[in-house]
């Protein structure tokens, strides 16, 4: 180790993020100057990863879980040859467009592993991240050749150990012994309100031991004992390992180290001077964004070392790939992150078929995940209410069957999301994960971040509106179908029988660039006739037509008057079905249209809305949740929804109590 | 103690529990079966309550954290007074209208203390509880009287453990040194997914006891010993304690004892009768809902020393009022849960003065907290961003100061909402609490259990839009004003000035019954003259008039045509107001119309609506976040607002990016 290059690499980053936050007038100094040493010896001695391939599948990842930091990241990246994080960006830090924005963002700047800076997700992701090196290590190494190799290292700060989300990801991360995890923790004693001794003054050491984690405290200044404590760390193969490094936030900063005040605002022209000075870097023009040439010339050095290392795997995968043929295919399966859903062994049902669509959407899995054979996940204990179980043949994932597809991810909703994102960012795999719907809320954070993210990882959220019948108000949704799809990116479908739910779990995983919330029934429901020949390309679409009472040519036009139309959404769809024979009955013509996607339907074209939504006398709208957002259909008093909790009884009772039955519906026109 | 009669008591929990769950065809017998002997001991014999008096304001406070058990509440309420646990209730559990409903209600049923089912949560709004107990006794408590002196006792089970709110929120109860709260563990090790071995094996104990906790353990079968860990853990005045009970789920199931089969079905009606029948519990009618004789002649008895106990306190508390009548005058006003806010100092704008309106409300809130007097909370770790510190004269609540009213929550928002959950829970308090608004997410669940249980908590979300700027999207709301609003029982009010600031917070505390959330900006914003004399009244109704160009009478109407309405929040409103001065000056007539809550405007009367909302050509709305619920006031392409994520950059920039200017929206015209 060349401990003076190192010494100078840590002081060009606390040098760029001084300037960086300095210049943006914004930004948070204290932990890249605090941990700066760490950043140094990490990107130049401990990972291997080779700048000129951010893409190399088997690099090692890091997370800077303690995203508010994020010069940290900008300034060592910047000098280990990051193309992305150039000069310019450093010098635009903070501002529109720039690849260094406040936070590291996913996808904006190579050389970032996953969107940070919602405290405690971070670290969350990286379990997930561990997970996935294990299964894709069980799955494609042989006795020859380990083409998955490699580690997962995070940051922590004190926010991200005090938030819940950490403790249920590394409890778990303790349980499923994931030895290849190796969390820094930037322990620092100060965040934004002062001291932690206000509010944080567990042991966090014996609560990582609790966890079943290997617990290594040393200094932050050290470089060979962060050096020897990372040995340990890795020759630890059963356990994962929190290495707490003692630190001063802002470190360099002569008057503001130490302090609340570094962790969050620029220094101020005069104290970056009186650092510079202190640290001995060129005043003016010559110390701006200085980067010493030591570590210019250390990583220099570097390139071409990282570079032979990255050519050595890639022969690794050269003989693999010759060796093993077939392993390769499914390699390139699970990459290229697509299946082919033909051939599937979807279920086939029979109209009139009675089934609730989380039982039917379990059958849609099944099926599919024999296909997608790069799909895990699972549920937070509610495999078996989620139905969300997978083919016996596919195993748990435990410690001691890393090939096993299920994950039991515990009563730990927030992580299970967490650690899907890390799953999904990894590569190679496609995550999954259920809850009730209501729970949804519990996860929430997460969810914004996969789509944030662009991850496709599914969430299937069972038990989705009063229906849910004795539970009561505490585990019937009725706000958040409304607030899924106030979520960008978010793909929210509900599917209204078997037949919707095999689609539906078709869409969600033809999705590449953004989750997917499976929204389904407890109930059973009625597989029903769909009127649309294309219903299945329209439902891509948001909408489409389940019924028409009217004599439609075959393209399911119709010049005849139209008195009613019924929008439904899953297990609404049935209820406007039911209303529908009924107002038929009375001789008014209706249309109901199943709308598994309102968002969907809403970006589609002029001419598809006025297809499936043509001129009527009366829209109604019948949605088993608040009716936010359907005033864009029809006017208040045509929505059948939601304007309170639910009740605790049973779901036909409860659902007439709030006027959720077809008389009720027939009798709004 | 009478152990017969508490074996007794403990064999008519498991009796009631199976005929309840049986009747209702639903439920979750487990718990209510396996931890039936802590229900008797500890209404029999450990807790001070008395069934005649529900709302004794110092009595012990008990939560299921575990709220699925709920038979275990309603059994022994039942037996031990409570009214509302009538024989009548229990033979309808489950059932729509009845007061045994799926999971324990708060308000439904007097006896139960917090709404729970939510896993994790109860146990955080025990910690709540606890703390409003140190703080009250530290306000009342005299040398000679000790009114406020009762111990908060929870129970959980391992979900509960497993969730990160119980984490954060045990941490910050080790810290606080909470001698008087008391966690029972009923640690059966079975879960709905199976054995906990396949996702929590952590070590609990050690863990409780990183975070600063007495940690005991016992056998939940054992009255001695239980009743013997409690006296130790009352002993240890200053660490929270949880007694660990190894218990069997389902106990006295002969064949579904410590299965996962018990824990959330009815037992059938073949096992009910082996159950029986192993109790020694008569078969047939004479062992339907059987309450053992014993029990009912041990309650008998308790009943009037319970009395005879509340009686002493009433005496106690009558000399103590005769003594001290001030403090008899505050207590009368904590509980009464009202203060005049005319007595408060407000913060008084001239026309164009700029400030952010966190900092307005931050004015207001130090200004009615000396009115107040019973208002506690803080952020979690945000006390300057969020801007919700209190005058210093107040202090910080700390296990030194009890009687200081700013908490120091940490990074921890979940715990913190549930906390203030409890704290208002407990009575005599108000509470609460701050976090950036995009962070409302991971409180979400909390906020939820508050609308539902009409506690009104006020939360202060600040940093309301993109103009958060550098921070970038992580840390910029967009979903999060709709997504607040689709929660029932939720006041959502995002004030567009100072002026507007103070009202929210006066509106914030006068609300009795249900929770608030002042979402408030970050930037400044301009004090806006208002054309409205009633604006406040009318603010109060959910909206008023800003600004009408127009000749308008007295009454603020007018005969003139009106071109444009245009409908705005928060910092839009400025923005509307600048785009109606650029319309006036092209000759158009416009009206500003300032909308705070659009719920509360919604729920007027149409005389109302018309009034604020005449006839126009046109009405736009601007917000800076998603559009969904803006669609009935007018159609899509009129709305000014979000479509995706927002960008870092400085936050002028940012709006701008989007379209947030006065010439944008004036050309929506």
């Amino acid at each position: 180790m060349n401990i003076n290059a190192l010494e100078k690499t840590a002081l060009s980053i606390r040098a760029l993020t001084m300037d960086a936050c300095q210049k943006a007038n914004s930004g948070h100094p204290g932990l890249p100057m605090g941990a700066a040493e760490l950043g140094a010896i990490l990107y130049g001695e401990i990972m291997r990863h080779d700048p000129s391939a951010t893409d190399w599948p088997d690099r090692d990842r890091f997370v800077l879980s303690a995203g508010h930091g994020s010069m940290f990241l900008y300034s060592i990246l910047h000098m280990a040859g990051y193309k992305d994080a150039s000069m310019e960006a450093l010098k635009n830090f903070r501002q529109l467009g720039s690849k260094a924005a406040g936070h590291p963002e996913y996808g904006l700047l190579k050389g970032i592993e996953a969107t940070s800076g919602p405290l405690g997700q971070g670290v969350s992701m990286s379990v997930g991240m561990a997970i996935a090196e294990t299964m894709l290590a069980a799955r494609f190494n042989t006795a020859k050749q380990k083409i998955v190799d490699h580690y997962t290292y995070a940051l922590v700060g004190d926010g991200c150990l005090m938030e819940g989300v950490s403790a249920e990801a590394s409890s778990l991360a303790g349980h499923l012994q994931l030895g290849k995890l190796i969390v820094f923790y930037d322990s620092n004693k100060i965040t934004i309100d002062g001291s932690t001794d206000i509010a944080f003054t567990e042991d966090v050491a014996k609560r990582y031991e609790a966890y079943g984690w290997q617990v290594l405290k040393g200094s932050m200044y050290d470089f060979n004992e962060i050096a020897s404590l990372v040995e340990k760390a890795k020759a630890e193969g059963g356990k994962p390992s929190l290495i707490i490094l003692k630190s001063i936030i802002g470190k360099g900063s002569p008057h503001k180290q130490n302090t609340a005040g570094i962790h969050g605002s620029p220094l101020g022209a005069e104290e970056v001077a009186a650092a510079k000075e202190a640290l001995g870097i060129p005043a003016g023009e010559a110390g701006e964004f200085y980067v010493a040439p030591e570590a210019k010339a250390y990583f220099a050095e570097k390139a071409p070392l990282w570079q032979k290392e990255k050519a050595a795997w890639d022969a690794l995968f050269a003989d693999w790939s010759k060796e093993n043929p077939d392993l390769r295919k499914t390699w390139d399966a699970f990459y290229a992150g697509g299946f082919d859903n033909a051939g599937a062994a979807l279920p086939e049902y029979k109209i009139g078929d009675s089934i609730a669509t989380r039982a039917a959407g379990n059958k849609a899995l099944q099926a599919l995940s024999l296909v997608w054979k790069n799909l895990v996940g699972g549920a937070a204990d509610l495999k078996t209410p989620n139905a969300v179980g997978l083919p016996d043949s596919e195993g748990t994932y435990t410690p001691e069957a890393r090939v096993g597809r299920y994950i039991h991810f515990g009563i730990r909703e927030f992580a299970m999301a967490c650690i899907c994102n890390g799953i999904s960012l990894h590569g190679g795999l496609r995550a999954f994960c259920a809850t009730f719907m209501v729970f949804a809320d519990y996860l929430r954070p997460a969810l914004r971040l996969s789509a944030l993210m662009n991850q496709p990882v599914v969430y299937v959220l069972t038990h989705d509106s009063i229906y849910v019948g004795e539970d009561g108000p505490t585990h019937q949704p009725v706000e958040h179908l409304a607030s899924l799809r106030a979520i960008p990116n978010v793909l929210v479908l509900r599917p209204a029988d078997g037949e919707e739910s095999t689609e539906a779990w078709e869409m969600a995983l033809e999705r590449k660039d953004g989750p997917t919330c499976l929204c389904l029934s407890r109930q059973n429901l009625k597989v029903f006739e769909k009127q649309c020949p294309v219903w299945k390309k329209n439902m891509r679409k948001g909408a489409y037509v389940a019924l028409d009472t009217r004599k439609v040519d075959d393209k399911g036009d119709s010049n005849e008057h139209l008195d009613v139309i019924i929008i439904g959404t899953g297990s609404e769809v049935g209820l406007a079905l039911d209303a529908a024979h009924l107002l038929q009955a009375k001789g008014k013509s209706v249309r109901v249209v199943s709308m598994p996607s309102r968002e969907t339907f809403e970006t589609q074209d002029a001419a598809f809305r006025n297809k499936i939504l043509p001129k009527a006398d009366k829209v109604l709208v019948a949605e088993a949740g608040i009716r936010q957002g359907w005033e864009a259909f029809t006017s208040v008093e045509n929505i059948l929804c939601m304007k309170s909790f639910g009740e605790s009884g049973p779901a036909g009772k409860v659902a007439e109590h709030f006027g959720f039955s077809p008389e009720a519906l027939a009798a709004m026109v």
